[in-house]
């Protein structure tokens, strides 16, 4: 069993892989032959599919540029540097990565735009098949993206080993990290292109529809509502699904690099992690299932549908180690828990902070009774307090697994975490599609009950995007170490290369470089940040200088006697957002060429560590508050407080229009920022030192 | 010259830190002779004044309390670990620290009440006369305090350098740590329950008077406005010159000990840094007579003057450079002027992102028209973008200096930096004087222009309170290396008492428990902002909730034909903040034991540089944001964008008021809570490891 596992591990990963796809296609049947509802609901859904279509289209081209002059860069400078064979793959690593990560987002948001109007239809029967409808719209996108990792990054690696031969092996590794490269720096563009147009087209709407015209959400008067819808689709689904791609890629990748490094000559390490994913790949399945048929109330049936996945997992993952490290496997185990406990933890952490059910927002919601402004100071403050914990479990697992089996203890532990992404990518997908689905009911004009059931399920999709964001940057914050090892252990391999006595580099926290670094590194979340704010800003100005052009032009707009010209809002910003993401998306790239080539080696490798350091803090405060304040307008428009049009509501408007960039452009943007970064240092290091 | 110098150099600082302690009675006298105006005017200022010493009094109390049980635990922990002289003598360096740092916020509150009254009634006269009263006011506090300081650390290790005689030249080093830990720990009690009371009351004022009855800042219907301006004086006055004792003692401190640890046998090393205080002195009583001479307009008069400062300070400094190192003086003298780039770099960045002249504050101005959440969104991104610069300029200045001279090179472009304090804070305690002489005016019915040269003054005096705590925590990014490297170095040296064949313990990044290290020290200035901004929603609760109940008791109160108990509203809030300061004081203290004790040596060194690394960016942003928004508001106010009234002057209060506990409680405690945790770090060193 060991030797066939240790032969053929990969390939049982793949078809495994090539299951999650086919319980996606089934599931994605069934999401199609659905009920889409009367015919103003298919002619709404239409527009919005046309919108995201062009939007993501066009995204694509953009993006496809840029790409073609790294790809052209990647080969040259490592064909010069280091061989045109091992330029050749890097690159050719680089454009699967690529267009796997822009795939997963299209089909997020061609899964996304099928289930929202489904949604709305299986609402007028009920919240369960409105709940289903919606998670199998996100588990669709899971599952497909995990299968497509999978099969991508397993046969990719079979495909450069095969080419390479086992003499070159390190140049089979070069390869595949020309893959994550591509699916990371991918992932950041659409996560910023998504999360701008998303946020751009939200907050413009808002400004002047909610605060301006006093509109209601989604009012079909408002020209920018289709384009806000639109968003849900491109940034939420498609900018999602595409850094989740990116997010269990790299993953993947730093632990096969890390078992290379480690354990070169015994190929069960470097096959375990790829087994890890394709059992866990059957216990999402089960999840899927049990929420499928289960009968628990909506925002109790997500959790234990996750909680028993991670249950089976851990099930599963004990034959596997017993398997194939028969004498040391509680130390290989040990770590595959450790995760899946993280998993449980990081999900139960943010839910604390972000559901409307406990004391963080219930606070924000009471804080907005005196005004705008301790609204706002309350939300700050409790994405503050959100990261206190999330460090105290990511230090613990960090000690635990690299107790159990060093650095590779720590990879496996990341890996197991992530293991589960297919089943909790349902979850992220689940909020958009009910957000969706209910501004269908309203443009739709639906009875209002509709409404009520769509805004429930939404404000635990608030909770539920807010969660696996979180799940997502503390999962950078445990891969840390092994990111920074692997940029270690290429830069010792390089120099043995050119001087077979050189001495392994050293990063002490004592030397000035090594601050500097830091420093250097933990500026970059901040800036990042502050870039992407100020494009989120820009964007929705221009959206609410369209609309204010088409309420003066033709008055009979808010009479209901003219119709808006959606189409202009949606191009407008569709310009905005592709023309805002390329600095801050290109911002990381170039302060890690401006450190290598001007401070050299050892501050690089600090920057890497900087980044990571300020990046999980800063990613989870904001994407905690983001949801918090979210979520209290949410339950103050549920009638506390004064409920809607009281003081209080207008207080926590604000909140949660300031939270729109916080939790859907900015905060989520940072996890790929970090991979990138640290992906990009790893690749250059031929060409700088 | 030189071998004077070496024998006598201390005494020649102390000598020139007694001279600004003159320097600063005469202008107190100056001060003190200068009109106060009318009887209404004294009766107010009378009460401010009251209100203030009767909270200053009390914090005393409170901190005292608290001091007496850590003067007793370092005595006994010292005692039993080292010896009971060490432990006596660190245990009275704490007390000396303690008092001393107790001393100079009383200080800086008793010479502002001194002056806010007599500003109102220059600024009866003319601009000019009010900002020289008020720059004054600030001087004598910048001189005190400075002097102060160089005494106390000068004095102190005089006596005890002869205490302990040469042979136990460690244990006298010690004692000063023991100074530098009771200068850190009160000075953050300061900050914080100044910082608490201010925001507190400023921030309840408002909610309640601004918002809510629609009354003018200032206006004395409404029951806190005393509160109000006694919380500039606790906060602004007394908390910042505690804090700056703080970072100019803990600074000096630093520089001996490096110069203790790398040449011992080299006195010119250790007594250097004296001698650039005490010339640094001069430079900035050369600076203040120029202020006071001048006739430039108020917003260049004083950028001049410390341009002025900073210049003579350089001049003086070649000649002490040459005579102290001869062989060596260009590796000596070039840290210096890194150190005074540093001081005006600071300044003009801050300066940038802060006055109403430059785009960053106009750009927040103008997102204010399209409301509340877009105000917030700009002033939130103002504050993240002025994090970029000073980082480039700290690493730069780190690089320079460690190539002139090491360690000792970084240790002296802090102390250089630090050393013009003295005209520095002249210029944060400027704000809240005429803050509080512009409420005087109101408060007195004197005719509106006094108010409108009051609230121009006001404006400058907001960015450079913002300025001078971008000074600060710079300050502290500076000194990141001096602190961790003196942390090693006393770790070192104990492990050598214990074993004399010890290795030198390491920091480097690839090992998993720096990593955890970084990660908890990173967390540390998150949860405390998390804390100190809840600490100031609470304290400010509890004032809505006394003037609601007042104006609900006695209507007659806005009508103008009953008076408010303003002493009420003074009581409570004096308790709540005295209250909610403890535990955030606390955090840094305990977060240091429990790493100390669970985690070990290597773990807390990396909480030392992760507490630095993001300490210095949140410090940094918060104080930024926070000037930014207040001025973005006066900017409104003087008629752009609609002026007062307007929609954007709503929003642009909101930012204001989220802008105050970022800018005044949780932003300027950053730098003495990183101190904190670095001073206790080496204090704990011979009870932990």
């Amino acid at each position: 069993m060991e030797s066939f596992l240790i032969q053929y591990g990969i390939f049982v990963a793949i078809a495994l892989g090539i299951l999650a796809v086919a319980v996606a296609v089934i599931l994605a049947l069934k999401v199609r032959a659905a009920d889409t509802g009367t015919d103003l609901m298919r002619e709404i859904a239409a527009a919005i599919e046309e919108g995201a279509k062009a939007y993501l289209s066009r995204q694509i081209k953009t993006i496809s540029a840029i790409a073609v002059v790294l790809f052209v860069l990647i080969l040259i400078s490592k064909g010069i540097a280091v061989g045109w064979d091992s330029g050749g793959a890097t690159a050719f690593g680089f454009v699967i990565g690529a267009s796997c990560s822009l795939l997963a987002g299209f089909i997020g948001m061609r899964v996304a735009v099928l289930a929202n109007v489904r949604t709305t239809q299986a609402a007028t029967i009920g919240a369960q098949p409105a709940l289903r409808m919606a998670f199998n719209g996100g588990a669709v996108t899971g599952l497909l993206v995990v299968g497509l990792a999978l099969t991508a990054v397993g046969g990719f690696y079979l495909c450069a080993d095969a080419f390479f031969a086992q003499a070159d092996h390190k140049k089979a590794l070069d390869a595949l990290v020309g893959l994550a490269l591509g699916a990371s720096l991918i992932s950041v563009f659409a996560r910023l292109g998504g999360g701008i147009y998303t946020k751009a087209a939200d907050v413009g709407a808002d400004l002047v529809g909610k605060i301006e015209q006093n509109l209601d959400e989604d009012d079909p008067r408002n020209p920018a509502t289709i384009a806000d819808n639109v968003g849900d689709n491109v940034g939420d689904c498609a900018g999602m699904a595409a850094d989740v791609f990116e997010t269990f890629a790299v993953s993947l990748i730093g632990s096969v690099l890390v078992a290379a490094l480690s354990y070169a000559d015994q190929p069960q390490y470097l096959i375990f992690p790829f087994l890890l994913c394709g059992l866990a790949v059957i216990a999402s399945v089960i999840g899927i299932i049990f929420i499928n048929v289960g009968t628990l109330a909506p925002s109790k049936a997500l959790l234990v549908g996750v909680a028993l996945s991670a249950i089976i997992a851990g099930l599963l993952f004990l034959p596997l180690s017993m398997v194939m490290f028969p004498t040391e496997w509680v130390s290989i185990y040990v770590p595959t828990l450790v995760g899946l406990a993280m998993t449980f933890i990081t999900v139960m952490i943010t839910n604390y902070y972000t559901a409307t059910e406990f004391a963080p927002v219930r606070k924000i919601a009471k804080a907005s009774e005196t005004g705008h402004a301790t609204n706002i100071i309350a939300g700050l403050a409790v994405g503050l307090h959100a990261t206190l914990l999330p460090v105290f479990f990511i230090g613990l697992s960090i000690l635990i697994s690299y107790y159990c089996h060093e650095l590779y203890g720590v990879a496996i532990a990341v890996v197991s975490m992530l293991s589960l992404s297919g089943i909790i990518i349902s979850l992220d997908a689940f909020g958009p599609i009910t957000d969706n689905a209910g501004g269908l009911a309203v443009m739709s004009k639906l009875p209002k009950e509709i409404r009520k059931i769509t805004d429930e399920l939404d404000a635990i999709g608030n909770t539920m995007k807010a969660v696996t964001k979180g799940y997502a940057i503390a999962s950078a914050g445990l891969a840390a170490l092994v990111l920074f090892r692997s940029y270690v252990g290429e830069l010792q391999a390089h120099r043995l290369i050119l001087h077979p006595d050189a001495v392994p580099t050293t990063f002490g926290l004592d030397e000035p470089i090594i601050l500097i670094g830091l420093f250097i590194g933990g500026v970059l979340p901040f800036l990042f940040v502050a870039y992407t704010m100020d494009a989120v800003g820009k964007a929705a100005g221009a959206v609410v200088r369209e609309v204010r052009r088409q309420l003066l032009a033709k008055p009979g707009i808010l009479l209901g006697t003219d119709k808006p010209e959606y189409g202009t809002c949606v191009d407008i910003v569709t310009k905005a957002a592709l023309q805002e993401m390329i600095f801050p998306a290109l911002l990381p790239v170039l302060a890690v060429l401006l450190v290598a080539g001007f401070l050299g080696a050892k501050a690089l490798g600090a920057v890497l560590v900087g980044t990571i350091v300020t990046g999980l803090f800063v990613g989870i405060s904001l994407t905690s508050s983001g949801g918090a304040w979210d979520n209290a307008k949410k339950f103050i428009e549920e009638g506390n407080y004064g409920g809607k049009g009281s003081v209080a509501h207008a207080a926590a408007v604000t909140g949660d229009t300031v939270g729109d960039p916080y939790k859907d452009t900015s905060g989520p943007a940072i996890n790929p920022m970090i991979k990138v970064v640290n992906i990009v240092a790893i690749l250059i290091i031929p060409l700088f030192f």
